[in-house]
């Protein structure tokens, strides 16, 4: 087994493909500690000859692995070379998806992001409407929102407000259960007419403690107490409404912002 | 040629990563309309059978593309059928990736996003910074930002800031260039003292005029006279300053996102 490996993304576009791929697969050898660096926006020979020289300079005689997304022939056949491991993360696949649609593929740098400029609007409304609406503000509004995210603070809301918007397009609002809110034990009118809409996110009390502590140490806000007590105040408001609930407690912004979509049954049917 | 097909993700975790490299796939089709449809946390033989059944039930006989990114065998067989198309995004990368490395791989579902927790923190901690750094609110902080945006109304600034702090965690501020700013041709010093991460962002009058047109049809301010007077001037002040800009004319929110790190040399190095 190697203890550490250098691994370099190439891309013909932005890589952030290739990188999310590659990872995918290398963070399954938790042993292995991995250098990663990408080349993105490779689309001529000669930048691929100069990316190719560097890399071979870095990792001499390392057998470097080299992710590659480039659809040009020529350009991806100057990556895949003896002295380095060459993955290729379309070939394979996209060959083979040829035959079963029986068409060809247009091997054309950088699509994926120009699918539809309809969609990109979407996604820029909805990033606008996030800011817009984070954290309780213009709450007026929730009426134009695709989710509504309650929370106790730091409990996760904003960020996955914000990855909701900006990877799906989704208009996410997020308010904060207050201990106001917490204690009189009633939500504002705008969110009990857009009950349908809204999801509770909770986290473990220590968990939380240790966040809130971050920023605040030694505070009441911060107490494991105040903690536990909110915590559980936010669940009795998420039953007394019906409100959906998920843990984000281990998860990451990407898991918590799935998940939400499968509890309020937000298709990602395109 | 198939006129339309039908496509499904299916993940053992969010389906992020399958959807991107399935869509990077047939998005190189574009004479073929594409019905996608997203199945993530499929983790037991159970909810494989569930999910199969239903592609089998909606796609009766028309052969729907499977993308799969799941990591267990016995799940994996399951939708590896003769009634559909299967492409494993992974087995066949993953089994070479482990005799190049020369060790096992786990195989466990959902690993991606729990690389590191210090990567998580650093991502909320950006998309915080991001929010309270947004159209020039909190100039003064700008020393602790790693990027300053700087465009005219409407140049994309915030969608791209917060796709830097989201996917990269990178604490991005973004600063309107607004018509003062502009006649003054002067920049405030918060941003003169940190122009080693100031990044212009430039578009073409013509779209800054749509854009703009949308919001506010028929002002002044979105007249293409003011969007080709503005775009200039910001130009002029991006060269009286030496700041690299680019064009987000035409271009993703991850294409921008991308062009900008390279621009400044910021290492995507992990």
């Amino acid at each position: 087994m190697w203890n550490s490996k250098d691994i370099y993304y190439i891309s013909d576009s932005t890589g952030i493909l290739v990188e999310s791929l590659g990872q995918a697969l290398i963070c399954q050898f938790q042993e292995i500690s991995f250098y990663e660096e990408t080349y993105p926006f490779i689309q001529t020979t000669e930048a691929a000859r100069k990316a190719m020289d560097e890399i071979l300079a870095k990792s001499a005689g390392l057998r470097p692995v080299i992710f590659s997304t480039i659809m040009d022939e020529e350009v991806r056949r100057i990556f895949d070379r003896p002295e380095v491991e060459f993955f290729d993360g379309f070939a394979f696949l996209l060959d083979r998806l040829e035959s079963c649609l029986e068409a060809k593929a247009l091997r054309a740098p950088g699509f994926t992001h120009h699918q539809n400029s309809d969609k990109m609007d979407k996604r820029v409304e909805a990033i606008h409407y996030c800011l817009g609406h984070d954290d309780g503000t213009n709450i007026k509004e929730y009426d134009e929102a695709d989710i509504i995210i309650l929370g106790v603070s730091r409990a996760g809301k904003t960020p996955v407000s914000v990855y909701l918007a900006t990877q799906m397009g989704i208009k996410a609002a997020n308010f904060p259960l207050t201990a106001e809110d917490l204690s009189r034990d009633t939500l504002p009118e705008h969110i009990t007419n857009n009950l349908q809409r809204a999801i509770g996110l909770t986290s473990s009390p220590e968990v939380l403690h240790q966040m809130r502590e971050k920023r605040y140490a030694g505070s009441t806000y911060a107490s494991l107490a105040t903690c536990r007590q909110e915590v559980q105040q936010a669940q009795q408001i998420y039953l007394k409404y019906d409100i959906p609930y998920i843990s984000s407690t281990g998860k990451s912004i990407e898991e918590i912002a799935a998940q939400i979509c499968q509890e309020l049954g937000i298709s990602r049917k395109k």
